[in-house]
């Protein structure tokens, strides 16, 4: 009779982490597109650029001027979606329930090269990225509970700078989807008396199936539930809850994946890869959640080449996320990639 | 003392359909965009394209000559990502969870015209396309629990053809955030005793600062937790739980209401508006849902101009949603629109 063939045969994965499912047809990717093609961005950038705001020494909108910094700088975004300040208000009615919150929006320079994105830094440069995002979440844990620490990469991902940074968001509500996941991985915690995402680990170690890097610290797999083509999740090999209690060795070892996944995502289609990558872990709320493992997720949204990516639409945004390829192959393609960038390769 | 000021002070606002926040912050909105700017197609369509798979007496990719159609004309999709002939299997693991699904994927042509999209057709033309709606619901709802109807509208939408047209997907199971609505209108009802919707409808009527339009027998209205710029939600003024239910007469008023909420949408930035539209709506199986009320969704892009989005990325994508003008601001723009589409005032 006819055979289960996950690269053949519609199904639904569930997410544990958030508790909802991802509808896989993998035959889909065999329609051809006749769809929106995305430009891709072949300028070669200079090292320094006076137009830019991020740049060192130039003047931003508000008038402040950045510093001749060395490695990373940080600044509170000039358009903030968040701010001190606003008073306490709260309003309680089932079909028009609010509440203010306060927080504060910051922007970390990766490097005073306009020119480099995060693969084509060395492992020194990223472990500095690494550093500030822990100085970061040290001192905005001591005001927020709930530290955002993500980037936007590339035009179509909305980023409106390509000098390399990415943003730090603060506030003291845990926003939906983290809120959502502290339960699932504290439901499960307490069922199995072990954390989701620890087991996950193991696991995946264990079936090698979607594992596309690992290092003796960290991996980095296509999971099981991905709803982005290319989507991976940067996941630590050892306990631990947050950001903040990374030694200095583990902060290496992060910075040495980190570069092993975005060269590999770079080379895959021979572009400087878009993406949003953001960190998640226990809040700051002074209490220990040992159901949390911290870890970080890169959502890219190109599916064929430069130019053509994932539109979550439609039936995604009404029912639920769909993929066309599975996880597996997904996989098996980045595994494949190089580990020299292309860039280095084409001098 | 400080006072709070909805279109100044950054506040969450709760959705009660998904029992998620969305985070406003409306002094962001003044931020200048230097960021990725999409294409606006200004293109003058013609009524007939011999490339167009869509338009009457084509042959499509499978070879399947397309009638000479009148009115609406409904066809499998050929690349669908739900089909039949899938073996049943499930694997329940609480990391590696999944099951196969059974279903179809259909598109359903609102007109022969190549040219005309859904605010430029005559409110008659646009009752035919809500009672081809109905008959598909009804078809379908034999075989399955769950039929989304649903349209992608515009290239930045992930629509690969600008000739007018919807997509009618259906399955067994109910889609994750159907569910998840599902969940909590039945817990509403349980606490309230009424219908979250039709309860909002009354609300919204009285406060009168989200309603975009409303007639006998339908309103539109900018949620109070809106997450795209200009999302509004369609509602039924009288109780209704499924499309299959609608009256000639209501059919009638719908297609008149959807005449008037495109028709502000285009002239809004004076173009094509691009949006994904979908319907919800009671599950087809065979139990009376009175917590539910049919209703439809339009979740369109565009923040300041024809050519520039909201980018839902980082944040949004790890955290929450997140919103730069106020509903209420949405709302009045909203209804300052004219009711003659730009097209036909240009002519
Ligand atoms: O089916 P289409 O129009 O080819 O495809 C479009 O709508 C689908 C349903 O929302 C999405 O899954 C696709 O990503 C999008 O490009
Ligand atoms: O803060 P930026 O880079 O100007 O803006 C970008 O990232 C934000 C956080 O993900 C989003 O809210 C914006 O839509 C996006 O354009």
């Amino acid at each position: 009779q006819n055979q289960f063939d996950p690269t053949e045969h519609p199904h639904r994965r569930l997410n544990p982490l958030l508790n909802e499912y991802v509808l896989v047809s993998p035959h889909r990717a065999k329609r051809p597109w006749q769809g929106q093609e995305e430009s891709v961005d072949i300028e070669v950038k200079p090292e320094y650029d006076k137009s830019c705001f991020l740049c060192k020494g130039n003047t931003r909108i508000n008038g402040e001027v950045n510093p001749d910094y060395k490695n990373t700088f940080v600044f509170t975004n000039d358009f903030a979606a968040l701010r001190e300040g606003v008073p306490d208000v709260e309003q309680t009615d089932p079909l028009f329930s609010m509440h203010t919150e306060r927080g504060t929006a910051r922007v970390i320079c990766f490097s005073p090269n306009h020119a480099k994105t995060l693969p084509e830094l060395s492992v020194s440069q990223i472990t500095n990225v690494v550093s500030t995002w822990q100085e970061q979440c040290q001192e905005l844990s001591k005001t927020y509970n709930w530290v955002q620490v993500f980037e936007n990469k590339g035009a179509v991902m909305g980023c409106s700078n390509p000098h390399p940074h990415g943003q730090i968001w603060a506030q003291n509500k845990l926003p939906s989807l983290v809120a959502r996941k502290h339960t699932n991985l504290s439901n499960y915690y307490k069922q199995y008396g072990s954390s989701l995402l620890l087991d996950y680990a193991k696991r995946e170690m264990e079936l090698n199936e979607r594992v596309v890097c690992v290092n003796d610290d960290w991996l980095v797999v296509v999971p099981y539930w991905a709803a982005w083509p290319f989507e991976t999740l940067l996941l630590p090999r050892f306990s631990v809850t947050q950001m903040i209690e990374l030694t200095d060795a583990q902060q290496s070892t992060l910075a040495e994946i980190i570069k092993n996944i975005t060269t590999r995502y770079d080379n895959l289609f021979q572009c400087s890869f878009p993406y949003s990558m953001g960190w998640h872990g226990a809040p700051y709320d002074g209490q220990s959640h040992l159901f949390w493992q911290l870890h970080a997720q890169f959502l890219p949204p190109l599916l064929r080449s430069a130019s053509v990516k994932k539109f979550m639409v439609g039936y995604e945004m009404m029912a639920e996320a769909q993929r066309d390829i599975t996880p597996e192959q997904a996989a098996t393609i980045l595994k494949k990639q190089s580990l020299t960038h292309y860039k280095e390769n084409t001098k």
